[in-house]
């Protein structure tokens, strides 16, 4: 008998080094779908679409798919067309909500609406939504095509939700997470899930990565909005506070106003409400945000997720894989602190 | 042998009338679809696409895929979906429109995005958008799918392109031709093309009904590019000027620049710029679209465009559906004048 060696594990935090490695080959396929639609001859679609989508970004919904493809051993190229059609939604949505927002900054550059105007921004995105769909009618599946055009509603119907309680300070945990499981996680699942469809694995493992894909995105969410409050630009390439400054309530905040001093109650309040949007504000909310422990605690409802991601996946024996999986989901919570 | 009696023909102008009266049952399964499927638990959706879908409007769209299934003699309501998805795109470009246009009267009602604001007309109709895509699948043939995705892209890069030809003085006759043939001929001609494919029609049937639309759609806009030099807010419920002001070049403008003096030449140039916005500026404006002879002429041009349509018609034998598609044709440019 030879002993078998196991590599020492390294103490080096969870990354998404394994999950890119993994898909390397796939992205190169799925980036000259993206880039072979995104052109028109209407110049000002390429150019405006390419801030965004060629500058750069994770591309973590295309990962997904592609991820989610090799965890079943899928040989084929169907899904290329299909994890370029999710970063489409993706990138649609980005380019709608920062109209909406107002945003400034994303991935560390000027938003698209900002230098080429919001219609521009509207109408570019409402492109991308539909090429999206063109992507998807294309590959030919009817299940394909209703996993993702209802995730398409529901996002929009998230989106909205959220804009109906954006400055509302009564928004509780139980509404936000009706919110983010909209218009974060039903992305995030339906990318995980068209896999398993084309590669006509069982529905058992369509409802596995449904659930890894819908947990991870909660995962990922939540521990956005704590970057919000915790990270600095530099680093992260989105403007700290800027969920603070548009009055968005994220789970931190509702941790907040739920545990403060009637003080405090009145700061988010008026913070929320939009009367406080200063830098001594924002300095004011985090240190709010720390004496609660709404960070901390944002951060162990992630980890809750992330766990029941990687509980989704247990009906998979061990691969390269679903080890990038697992670490994926585990990088969802520690990006976070 | 009996002689045939013919009734003699009325001269009442053409109208929508005999269209309206021919798809009358089945616009009631459309309207049930509409109304069920732009539900939502997010109150603001229903209220906001209730504004302006149950609000009226021609439901030309829809009518034309009804007026189609009619002309080939379809008894089944597959097409009830069809038409209200083809509704659907039509509402959320108009959101979308308005955001776009900041317009502030559309019907004679106040716009949605006046009322709710934009960021809410943006999502609601992108929500719309998506449940368009919900009810193709629905469906469930793919060549409706891609007939339906494809105008979707077409007319998103259509309204792109007209974006990019604002305030352009420069913009030429074919220029536009480009711009309406995607941003509204291009919906009028997939509305009737989905008819002949749920019909199991012949591709002959399929490219004439196609054919019909497309022209028809161009007709539409032309004499929509009149009316909004020519009508009174009262009667057409819309703001005579929106173009003007917006700055926008329709073929009215195209034709009158092309042909006047190079006083005048200064004058649209000054105007589509955005620096003549005046109701005096706009009396002027009229004034030199009359002595161009620009407003009869684009009437010329719809009127050929309404040819087209009424010949694609040709291989279709004589019947009551193919009179009212006829009439719709000639009611198309009659309403300019």
């Amino acid at each position: 008998m030879t002993a078998t060696i196991l590599p020492l594990k390294t103490q080096r935090p969870p990354s998404l080094e394994a999950l890119i490695a993994l898909v390397a080959a796939d992205m190169n396929g799925v980036n000259a779908v993206i880039l072979e639609r995104m052109q028109s001859k209407v110049a000002l679609i390429p150019e405006l679409a390419g801030h965004l989508i060629a500058g750069g970004g994770k591309r973590m919904r295309p990962m997904l798919t592609l991820g989610s493809a090799a965890l079943l051993g899928y040989p084929g190229t169907r899904h290329h067309k299909l994890a370029a059609a999710v970063e489409f939604i993706h990138t649609a949505t980005l380019l709608h909500d920062d109209v909406v927002d107002g945003s400034g900054m994303r991935r560390g550059k000027r938003t698209a609406n900002l230098i080429w105007g919001n219609p521009a921004s509207e109408l570019v995105g409402d492109f991308l939504f539909s090429r999206a769909f063109e992507l998807r009618v294309e590959d030919g599946s009817l299940k394909v095509l209703r996993i993702l055009s209802h995730a398409s509603a529901v996002i929009a119907e998230g989106e909205v939700n959220q804009l109906t309680a954006q400055r509302q300070i009564e928004t509780d945990e139980d509404q936000y997470l009706d919110i983010i499981s909209a218009k974060t996680a039903a992305l995030f699942a339906a990318a995980c899930r068209v896999s398993p469809v084309v590669a006509e694995a069982s529905e058992d493992a369509e409802f596995a990565l449904e659930c890894y894909g819908r947990n991870l995105g909660i995962a990922f969410q939540l521990s956005d909005d704590v970057i919000d409050y915790a990270s600095d630009e530099a680093t992260m390439g989105k403007g700290v506070g800027d969920d603070f400054r548009d009055g968005k309530m994220t789970l931190p905040v509702i941790l907040s106003y739920a545990r403060g001093s009637s003080d405090d109650r009145a700061f988010w309040r008026a913070a929320i409400g939009g009367e406080r949007t200063s830098d001594s504000d924002l300095a004011h909310a985090i240190g709010l945000l720390r004496q609660t422990d709404a960070l901390a605690d944002t951060i162990e409802r992630a980890r809750h997720y992330s766990r029941r991601a990687i509980d989704g996946l247990a009906i998979f024996p061990p691969s390269k894989a679903k080890s990038a999986l697992i670490e994926a989901a585990e990088f969802a919570v520690a990006r976070a602190y």
